[in-house]
């Protein structure tokens, strides 16, 4: 087994690398060099045709990616110490359906201010920027209605211990501080949150 | 149990229903309305804080919101006719991982043209024009691709059994069509594809 990476502050590549220090687990991992579109070459794309990190390649050749399909494998094949994924088919959807609302409602406006603002990305095709600078305030809903749900648990979704779905909104948090976005001076639930998720060990992945 | 859903074309909403008749379920259903704004009602969004559908509430007053989460919890609850979500850890990572390459792929840029080039969405906020225009570019090309990566295969990511990708792609594909974008002439595989499933019984859903 063999993972395909990249360095921060690539959010997606960062999920698996949590996941992994909360299940104490160690694979080889190569990165390849966004800056210089490794992802893109024909090699990669042999793996994953969408050229996309991060991809985990199996023994047998068999390629899986999306961070939180390879997260999910990998935790049928290590349900311990900790299940991230929930324990019963209630909490395994919830999780689920956190893991979403935050990748739709959160992230998706955050990777439209990335894609259609920052000069980091201004090469990689055209920036519609009127459109991106809109999503500053899509972002900001999300932040506060994300603070809301905060309000009174310790982890995303009121679940009683860390998952999954905490993973992703601490990956997406940060990315957004990246792109220029801080979480509203008046979310005391999500500051709290991310400074309780910060802590953790797994967060310095 | 209790599903709370909406007619066509929503997609999602139809997403479970074609679930629920692949697994020859019945639950009752209560169709709000959308074009009433019915799911953005205060007393729904007890149930679901994003105001969104479909949502399921169970009869201890839980509630899952997502599409892809309530078919999850279902396939836990009832595993026989057949499993949608794959038999063992592979291959339930890549079902996971094809409904997200579709959702991210595929759906993103079809909501884009939907939210901010459509005439029925218009009054729901700011339409970036250019911005929805240029993604028409990105469906092509995402249908494209789905094309490449169907071609040999009887159904989405090379599965050998129709999966819960299949429904999420079938109906992205049709919200595209109600959107008023069609699948590229030259993309046979995907055509084919299209064919096959449509012709399923659980398509009338």
């Amino acid at each position: 087994m063999k993972l395909y990476s990249a360095i921060n502050p690539a959010p997606n590549p960062r999920r698996v690398r949590i996941f992994l220090a909360e299940k104490s687990l160690s694979i080889p991992i190569e990165n390849l060099s966004i800056r210089d579109r490794a992802h893109k070459a024909p090699e990669f794309k042999q793996k994953n045709s969408l050229g996309q990190l991060p991809t985990l390649e199996l023994d047998d050749g068999t390629c899986i990616s999306e961070s939180v399909a390879i997260c999910r494998y990998l935790e049928a094949l290590h349900p311990a110490p900790a299940l991230l994924f929930g324990a019963s088919a209630v909490e395994s959807a919830q999780v689920d359906m956190w893991i979403r609302r935050i990748e739709f409602t959160l992230m998706n406006p955050i990777a439209a201010v990335w894609v259609h603002t920052h000069p980091f990305t201004a090469r990689l095709g055209t920036q519609h920027k009127e459109y991106g600078e809109s999503n500053r305030e899509r972002v900001a809903s999300a932040m506060h209605w994300l603070d809301r749900e905060l309000g009174g648990h310790e982890f995303v979704g009121g679940s009683k211990t860390f998952t999954m779905a905490d993973i992703v909104a601490l990956t997406t948090i940060d990315f957004a501080k990246f792109v220029g976005i801080e979480m509203p001076d008046d979310a005391a639930h999500l500051r709290a949150w991310h400074a309780r998720v910060s802590a953790r060990a797994s967060a310095a992945a």
